[in-house]
This record gives C-alpha cells, structure tokens and sequence, in this order.
C-alpha cells in the first residue's frame, strides 16, 4: 500500500476532510489490544476546539476500547483502500488482529496511546470530549487533538457509503469562493 | 428549475442519501415564518427510528424557528442546485424570504408544518426527537417521520462541502455487495 510524507495540519481546518462525509477507520487501544472500524456517521461538531461527533453502536468490539481509553485516532482512506475499508467492516477485532489481517502499518501517535494507520491520507488524533450521550445513541464527542495530512495529493479521491454494499467515489472539484461572503469562508 | 415525481420512501433506508454528506437545505416554519438553511454538519444516529443528528449554531436565523417549532424538513439538493446552496448559505433568513429570493417552490408536508423544498431530489420530514444538547453544542436529534424522494435519477449528483468556498461532487458510483457478510448490509 501507499504511504505518504505527512505534515502537521492545522486543527481548525480539518472540516476539509471530514464535512464531505468520508467512511473512515477509526483506530483504538486500550491495555495493549488494539482495534480498527470503519465508520460512517460522524460529524463536525465546532472549529475551535475541533470537536467530530460519531456513532459507535455497542456490538462493534471498539465500542469498548473507546470508552475506556477514551481516545482514538479517526484515519482517512483514500479510494485505492476500498477493499481494506469493506475487509474491516466485515470483520471483528474480537476474533482478528486487524492491523495484522489486512497489513497496515501501526504508527505511534504524539498524542494518544491509540495507533495510527500509516496508509491512510490524514490521521486525527483524538480524546474523548463528552460521553453523556454514549449511553443512550452510542454518540461520542471527540477533541482532536493532533492532525497529520499527507503532503499530496491535496485534494485524495475518498470512499463514501450509501449502504447495502455501494459506495460512492468522491468527484470533481467546484469553486464557489467568490461568490462568499468573506465572514462564511473558514 | 428542475422538479421531479416523488415517492414515499422508507424511513430506515434513508441513510442511502445522507451517509455520503452531502450539503442539505434545512427548511422551517414558526408562526407564519419560513427560513431555509444550509447545512454540512450532519450524520445518521439509528435506523428504526430513523435518527439523524445535526448542528446548528444560535447564529443562525433558522436555529430559532427550529427550536419553537420543533419540526423542520431536511432537503437534498442534486448538483444543479449549487448556486442557490451557495446563496442561501450567504443570506441571512432575518433579511429575505429565501423561498422568494431563489425562486423555489415551498410544499406542505404530510406530517409536519415546515415546508418542503420542490426542487431538491429528496425531502425528509422530521419532529426533534432530542433538546438537550442543543444548549451545549446546537446539537439537534431528529427523527425522520416521513420521506419523499423522486423517482428518478436513482442516485442523484449530490453537493459536499470542504470549506473556503470549495465543493466536491458526488463521483462514481462502486459496488462491494458480495464483499459484505449479508448482516452487515442494511
């Protein structure tokens, strides 16, 4: 698999990758078991801090690593992933070692114990912000803490899940800027 | 603008169309009152009943309208509808009646008072289901009690937002059906 020179990118700006509403992985660790999921319903929460909201049901096995570590790292396929994103969904970290399973590569974080996958395009560092409504929708509310973006390309073709099995590739690039109000820019 | 033949559509499967994230128009009523708004920060919550979460900031015109109606209708806009997404991103619903201003054609809903958008490709009827977040992060729950969608095309070219003015269109559509354990399909 492709791996990627990344830089630090700014937190404040990571709605760039996350508002078109990507499946990611979502990778956890707690007392040394690690955990991948992929994921589709999250959400932007805030700019500042950056706070991402998602839906982790208890019957995925990550479900408890993230409660009790309270951190994660939300990564970011690209399209040539697309197997390795329906792999992950179709298996459970109770029986497999993911990491192992589909040969992705555990990089440490800076600021969470919970590794990131090296072959995606973004890795966001995450800690648990709120867990008031975890009991009642499974709804988490991450602070990410740390983002690291690949140099290039700057714009990845990403995975989007439409259920029963089909996906969307992410399409063409459209300009609107000149037509907003300077205060709707961030 | 285009108009389309709609049809009831299920309520569990509507994560078809909102999962990938596209932009949608939020539309609402209090009182004689109308406002539309866009809206990127949004995710599926459960399926029976069929939940979706979102954030809207007090800023916002419609953030008032939603709170004391306790309805809205969320509408998807295919790609064709850009310029008027845009433009109603950079209007505030305290200066223009949107519906007037962009010339879109406001539909009474079956079960709710909130009008529907005619022009968009789907047109999800909610009741908040969920307040209490609201206060802290502007976050609504909503429970989807009554779905339109048009008939054709089947998979509409839908709108994604990155920021800075910058819009990414729905692209490809690909199938991994026979990848999925048939329990991981809904």
């Amino acid at each position: 698999m492709r791996r990627h020179r990344k830089e630090d990118f700014p937190l404040q700006e990571i709605r760039r990758f996350l508002e078109p509403g990507p499946v990611v992985l979502v990778s956890s660790r707690w007392r040394g078991e690690t955990d991948i999921m992929t994921m589709g319903w999250h959400m932007m929460v805030e700019f500042t801090p950056a706070l991402v909201a998602c839906i982790v049901a208890p019957g995925n096995h990550s479900h408890g690593l993230l409660r009790k570590s309270r951190e994660c790292v939300i990564n970011l396929p690209a399209s040539h992933m697309i197997d390795t994103v329906v792999g992950i969904g179709n298996t459970s970290g109770s029986e497999v070692d993911k990491f192992a399973r589909f040969g992705l590569t555990a990089v440490d974080g800076d600021a969470v114990k919970a590794p990131l996958i090296e072959e995606c395009h973004a890795n966001f560092e995450c800690r648990l912000h709120d867990d008031t409504q975890v009991g009642k929708y499974g709804l988490f509310v991450w602070e990410v803490v740390k983002a690291h973006v690949a140099v290039a390309p700057k714009v990845p073709e990403t995975i989007h899940y439409r259920g029963d099995g089909q996906f969307m590739i992410s399409g063409r690039q459209v300009s609107r800027r000149k037509a907003f109000r300077p205060e709707m820019l961030p």
